[in-house]
């Protein structure tokens, strides 16, 4: 008797996607979307341009009126426009948006869901995606395997956040990201007033996020606040010449010293 | 004629240095020190141990009172400590700290220097010397000139700080790296309280750190604050638990507006 020969039928589906918005995160997606063959970008609307087409080929839409049908309408708007946005797409497709702080009921079909990477996008910095993880949420598993089918296109990790844990996360991201950017900036003008090379600290700000494979940021903690060391606290204060970074330096160090034990 | 041979002689002198003190510093310093060649560590005052030798073999004393002679007397200890231990010290010899917050002027000898490390020493992380700056003081230039073959032996780099440059980077070091690993530590809170894992925001806050090579912190800022999203705001402000963290989210966010234009 004979074994017939097995076949192999590999199916690579095309995601057929439409990408709404080329404000930062928008521009990089695009970018992205371009890159990976299983994905089909059918179009993409930029209010802001006069173009009809990019230099790759895809069609630019200014209008949201007459688009025409994708597996995914994925919005990388301004949170506040997602509720109008969402209201001018198709009412019976997959709708997705890509915000840290927005709830997925924001949108108003039925078949909803939300892409939002956790990571910063700024104008002139290209975001490695395959180093992203995905916060994915929908109501339904199929949108839900679409969801994570879109980020492994990318080569990117996921993770299902509900709306609560993922607003959670974008306050935490706040913290590590925009609020820790702001003491730098800080740090690079004292380093001016001092005529000292920001780069000088580079080493440390490297140690600061390094050490945190290894140990936790409450036994990371070190410097005057946590030691107590209100000689040099005060001498510090004597020295911050602009009045919000003594502000900030103050309330920090309360802080510290607050959260670890009085 | 003929020539006569080149001869060539390669003085290879040993520095000979007291390291006095057995904290933090003290600890990674002794283990660098004993790495290098051209180090002959004399002995290691660390008041707290009972042993007379260590395991590399170098000797341990508890007193100050009958040192050795050596090149270096090097003080890693708590800065309020440095006049007294200075005191006592052979009066005729180099003593030197390691403090970024001290003035070179604690010290009494006549010759005196900083060694100033710019890093932050954990228990349980050994730091890479090779990687860290040390910021140098002397008096005199060939007292600076044996501060930088110290700094050399250990392949690190160096910069000269005078006493005001140096507060003023220490000043900076504490933003850069304790101000923002306690807002690290509760983001890790916010993390926790949602049941999601710390280490999902590792790539978002290497991202913070690696786009300052390309930009600097001021053209690096987004996030709601800076974007004016009071929406966002209000409800970060809303999920917040912890009164500090409010505190210091209302701080920050009314700093980084001030900051950037009203």
């Amino acid at each position: 008797m004979m074994t017939p020969p097995s076949v192999f039928i590999i199916f690579t589906l095309h995601m057929k996607l439409t990408l709404i918005g080329a404000g930062k995160l928008g521009k990089q997606l695009y970018y992205e979307f371009v890159k990976h063959p299983s994905i089909e970008l059918i179009e993409w609307i930029d209010r802001s341009s006069n173009s009809k087409q990019t230099a790759e080929g895809i069609k630019i839409t200014k209008s949201l009126d007459s688009l025409q049908k994708a597996e995914i309408y994925l919005m990388a708007v301004n949170d506040d426009a997602i509720p109008s946005v969402s209201s001018q797409l198709p009412s019976n497709e997959f709708v997705i948006h890509t915000s840290g702080g927005t709830p997925m009921t924001a949108i108003s079909q039925k078949r909803k869901g939300v892409f939002y990477p956790i990571q910063s996008f700024s104008s002139n910095r290209t975001i490695d995606f395959s180093q992203i993880t995905f916060g994915l949420e929908s109501t339904t598993e199929n949108d839900f395997k679409i969801l994570q089918k879109l980020a492994q296109s990318l080569y990117a990790k996921t993770i299902q956040l509900n709306s609560l844990q993922r607003q959670g996360l974008h306050l935490a991201a706040v913290l590590v990201n925009n609020f820790t950017n702001h003491l730098f900036s800080h740090a690079a003008k004292v380093c001016e007033q001092n005529e000292l090379s920001f780069d000088i600290l580079q080493p440390l700000i490297q140690e600061t996020v390094d050490r945190l494979n290894l140990i936790s940021p409450d036994e990371a903690q070190t410097g005057p606040a946590i030691r107590r060391d209100q000689k040099t606290i005060t001498e510090h204060l004597r020295i911050i010449e602009d009045p919000e970074l003594k502000k900030l330096y103050q309330l920090l160090t309360k802080s510290i010293q607050n959260y670890h034990g009085s």
